[in-house]
């Protein structure tokens, strides 16, 4: 019988499907920095599921994805709202102020969610030098409690943002989770549902290494190379991150390994549940404190 | 019969005296950068009133006094901890954030003072490289809500912050009107309570141009020139900085201007007072909210 | 008779009449932060000796006014052509870095003019992410060395930048000695011959303190005044900065006080060459190297 | 009969006994961060070739490695001294500047190597805030035109900079290649020699992605971590890096990688010098210039 493990996706391996991705693309010598085909393959895959129009470019870590994605919104005397939990301002070490130098302007969150009126909340002394200015929203898709939006949260939030003269970012470090939860595609919650800018989480979801800036908004791809690379989020051997995103978009097996997780956040409430000293603060694949 | 004026000291003009020093400090050719006998004397001035082993530097602006100061004190991982209202978090455009490269760790405050247990709280994942390490703190005397900080609740700070290796900066942008209002000297409530390192405001006490950053912790002296220049806060004319200060701390100038104008807001409250529609928020020369 | 002096004009005082408006402005209150009287007519003298559409902010220093424009041009990943003994590059404490974050690409420079053939050697690995990726060109008029640009020269300079998507600044510092040289309005080395953002400088041409950055470009002005707070660099009694612009470009001021900081570098290179041990490495008021 | 690549060590794949230790450390759920066996015993490894005293942590990139150890040994206003064909000046994408802050004082160099004259050169205005102050040298081992420094012209670079109060840096990321050439340990070129931080390279001698930032001065390693964590260089799945070094490091593979790489450059110096139209500009295994 399998033991079954509930401890972080970061101290799991890697999915052998992907190690075995990773073992067929060391086949002799490729161009780097990503002009290699099996970059350009993977690219292929997310204009599959983003379409056609977005930018993509492969970046090792979470926070270099967002730091990276958030940097081509704003400039350092501009701010990016978000909750005080987001995973942007809690646990980056600092590295949006550090590598952007402009301000989060954070709101509390009892369930991870930014609402309109938190968002509302921010938007004063518009205009005025002496306040940072907001010009960027960042969102997490699921939130760092568990939580996920519905495509028309997403979408209000994103209307609310572009009549404002706002860019929304997404922290999809776990977006294959969210995906699986609200049993809609990459897409519905993304690109179409109004977002300029995702980061795409793959470590979480059965990689190795590697995470992806996907860009929607065409005035914003320009300069996101230029961004990586002096974020130090360019990797020469190229080919070892992209390849994983490419198996991991085949086959529906970021699908599998997304509902294999949630699956076992759900296996492990039901265990605790039996124990009465025990509260559940967050019901895993809901969006609600339960009662 | 002289009209009052109750709006900003930012709006009013310089003192008399202070101009009349200004004019008689235009006597022919003297060093540039701090090198002349103006500056000479203006420091000795401050050592006379924060004790000799202070070191000295004047700026610009309060933004560049207070900046240049924390810069002293924070690399860019680490954090400042401060109320969510003080001036370096809600209006200076970021620079804190765009110099520093850092973070601010702010909590609400109803009537502007920082309390221990808000400090306590920001004093978590100490050592884990995930969340900006806190510092420094920095506490603004008076407030930006005009209350005052006892002296014992400055010490209070400073023994709770150097006990868990925290510096203690403090934003004195009217530490004049605060001395006014305690009947203390300066370095009572500065040097003598724990201080680190204190903006040290001019402009709004009657000056034209012109804050100081005074240092009272030896280790963090050494790099506040380096600090000024890069941060674009090394005037060339340096005497007509310098002067004002030198003047403002001579016969108790910046005691009369900081009661004229403590005197000026108890007026302008007692003449509201008159009117019932209007509710006094804070009682000007108290540290409560009114009932 | 009047003793001449020779030293820094930072070491010289105010000019009298400067001295003097400074005095005439202390007069009541008036809002800060540059919306006042004052501002608005200095102002007004810029666009009639730049013509209406610049933009025009005020700040402390001319390391402020550089970085302030320059980081309206540039983003972190790219980069400023200059010569290695730029103001910017040797005598700034590296604010330019510190602040915009970004590179100076410098190449040396005999005459302390750069060449179209310097900028040139720049331009490689264009749309390469490994290489900050040049986006302005800075010059310095008057050159750090005392030489001048001709007009001619600078239009060459901003025709290749601007063929070659190159933005063009101005470290005008000792701007009015230059037109006093040139015998030309500022109109004619600036805005008139391509350049996108000027330096103006005021403290070295008898100001007590205060540089303008003047933005040509109405695609660069809009986020001036934002970076101008970010970088500690707005003054809130703002009329006393201003003020001096007023009088300065006041019935010629300006031109009397260059001709007259011209006329001493003239008599002291004259008076130096009765010493035959003393070799004369740059003849003042033209732009060669002697024989 | 195998076909020999001359290309870029960076097209390379990753060599088969490393990928399969990668395959063997995908087993079942260890602590991330690096609180894991796999980075302990990788950690030791370096131990053994470095000493006791050393503090290691592992990275993505050749620049995050470099970066990272710079950003411990400089402050904003300081700055690092190096070829201007350096790494971290030429290839970095400006990641220095922005993520130090600080300025690159560059020499340019003929055979790619630093001299103690060069050096010398840049240790002016020592004290003088408006220039940024040489606090660190930054050398290159190999060099980037493949040239390598002796470990007497390596002490006399390191005994120059410790009696001037600077750090030395190495950027080692094929330091193993210059291993190989000198046939001496890691050690007798790095700490031994007196190098106070080194980037130690995997990915061009046979790693999939991975570098390490070796601190051999106590004073410099507490903050590491911090500025990794900041600079977005913490992986989550630590031991897939780790591990990597750790199989390099046994059994020599790393010395059977890099003189294999030595040899080929060997054969192609060897195989061009064929082409009388070819001239050879680098000798490989060599640090002369062809006659």
């Amino acid at each position: 019988m399998t033991q079954k493990m509930f401890a972080s996706d970061k101290n799991s391996g890697v999915h052998p499907l992907i190690l075995e991705a990773m073992g067929q693309a060391n086949d002799g010598h490729v161009p780097a920095y990503g002009n290699d085909p099996y970059t350009a393959a993977a690219i292929q895959k997310f204009k599959e599921h983003f379409g056609e129009e977005c930018e993509v470019v492969f970046v090792f870590n979470g926070t270099g994805a967002n730091v990276t994605g958030l940097k081509a919104m704003v400039r350092s005397h501009q701010a990016i709202i978000c909750t005080d939990g987001a995973h942007i301002n809690s646990d980056e070490g600092g590295a949006p102020e550090g590598f952007i130098g402009g301000k989060l302007l954070t709101s509390p969150s009892a369930d991870g969610k930014l609402t309109i009126s938190q968002i509302e909340r921010q938007l004063h002394h518009i205009g005025n030098p002496q306040r940072s200015q907001p010009k960027a929203i960042s969102i997490s898709q699921c939130t760092e409690l568990g939580t996920v939006y519905t495509i028309d949260e997403i979408k209000e939030i994103t209307s609310y943002a572009h009549e404002n003269g706002l860019y929304v970012h997404m922290d999809g470090a776990r977006l294959s989770n969210a995906a699986a939860y609200l049993d809609c595609s990459f897409a519905e919650m993304t690109v179409d549902a109004g977002i300029d800018m995702l980061a795409f989480g793959g470590t979480k979801n059965g990689l190795m290494i590697g995470e992806a800036v996907v860009c929607f908004n065409p005035e914003l791809a320009p300069e996101i190379t230029y961004i990586r690379k002096q974020g130090m989020q360019l990797g020469s051997k190229m080919r070892f991150l992209s390849v994983q995103f490419d198996r991991l978009l085949t086959e529906n097996l970021w699908l599998d390994n997304a509902r294999s997780a949630n699956h076992s956040a759900q296996l492990l409430a039901e265990g605790l549940s039996a124990f009465p000293e025990i509260r559940i603060v967050w019901v895993p694949g809901t969006q609600k404190i339960p009662d």
